[in-house]
């Protein structure tokens, strides 16, 4: 075996990280239990922040044999949607703002805030986000939604499993194989699965090019 | 001390992950020294994965305590945008397309590809991506836009350090003050720094709730 599948359960953060990698190849057969699927979601959702905290992220997993068959055709024949023991359909929700209430509520529980002050913020929080402009809201959500999902990327790596990040397959088709309501915006699959094949490195840019103090020359 | 700050080299990940929190004060008088940020943006830039790994984040760190103060009145006045070190602008590249030959010819020279396969992935990205409609090109590079801002997060609190995503602030006067061109699309402000006072913990929807198998009801 290699370090790609066996890092500890207390694991280095930068081993964790570095080896990451975008895996195609998994073992069709290995099943990762539902309660480690759910860790690794929970862990994920509850370490990511988010705009006003309103966490905009839903998970649809996928683990159905004949379902993830079906996905197939949706996600251009790319057979992890199919070997990967699950795959993670990250849907950002357009609504999320109704879960304000419920969000700065189990805040006064927690004693995080007073009860004036979550429902100032919970109600700052509903009339803000459910007033602009639809797109500015989809780039938050969005945004949002890729914190998570790096979140999910590496707390998959840390349990010993492997994850590709999917962002070309057929939307429509998607939405209407999986009888997803409009108000989820559907980002990236992420199938997660035991490697058969370890990822590749990618080549990345210098970082100086990237970089710019203090003005953009 | 508290342990938000006595992180060691050799970090567990969980705990990096778990002490990750939003800092809002800022020990005005500490500099987190240029090496360092280098290192949190390389490290980030190098394990966040993107979409045909066309990498489209640029780093306008803002260092320039007058150039910081300047900031004050488009971040809504606060400030941590003065406090923290270093204030990272995290833009997303709309032409990040136009690096797709240097990238695929790196990946060409470190052996990763051919010289055949190399110049037909770099034709296919620079073609599909200056094509697609310009708010899908939008999502998808805000969306890596948030990958790699969580792992910027992460980097930064492995080595001792905090953060707050900000996405709350002017985008015009922003635009104004640091002369950004359009290519550029700005995402968030990321005020990085030694926190004065520790972050908060925020309550967390139950994962229960946010999570679908196989159907959403």
């Amino acid at each position: 075996m290699t370090t790609q599948t066996t890092l500890a359960a207390v694991a280095d953060f930068h081993s964790v990280v570095q080896s990451r990698r975008s895996v195609r190849r998994y073992e069709p057969d290995f099943r990762i239990p539902r309660e480690e699927l759910e860790t690794i979601i929970e862990r994920a959702a509850k370490a990511a922040p988010s705009s006003s905290n309103m966490q905009p992220w839903r998970f649809l997993v996928v683990t159905d044999p004949e379902l993830k068959q079906r996905m197939l055709p949706v996600a251009n024949n790319q057979q992890q949607v199919v070997n990967a023991s699950a795959v993670l359909v990250l849907l950002a929700d357009k609504q999320m703002y109704e879960k304000a209430d419920e969000i700065y509520g189990a805040a006064r529980d927690a004693g995080y805030m007073t009860e004036e002050l979550s429902r100032q913020f919970a109600e700052n929080s509903r009339r803000t986000y459910s007033s602009i402009p639809a797109e500015r809201l989809l780039e938050i959500i969005v945004f949002d939604a890729g914190l998570v999902a790096m979140q999910l990327m590496l707390q998959a790596r840390a349990m010993g499993y492997d994850t590709v990040p999917m962002g070309g397959y057929n939307r429509e088709a998607l939405r209407e194989l999986l009888a997803i309501p409009d108000r989820y915006h559907p980002t990236i699959l992420l199938p997660i699965g035991k490697a058969a094949v370890p990822g590749h490195p990618t080549a990345r840019l210098p970082i100086s090019g990237l970089t710019y103090w203090n003005t953009i020359e």
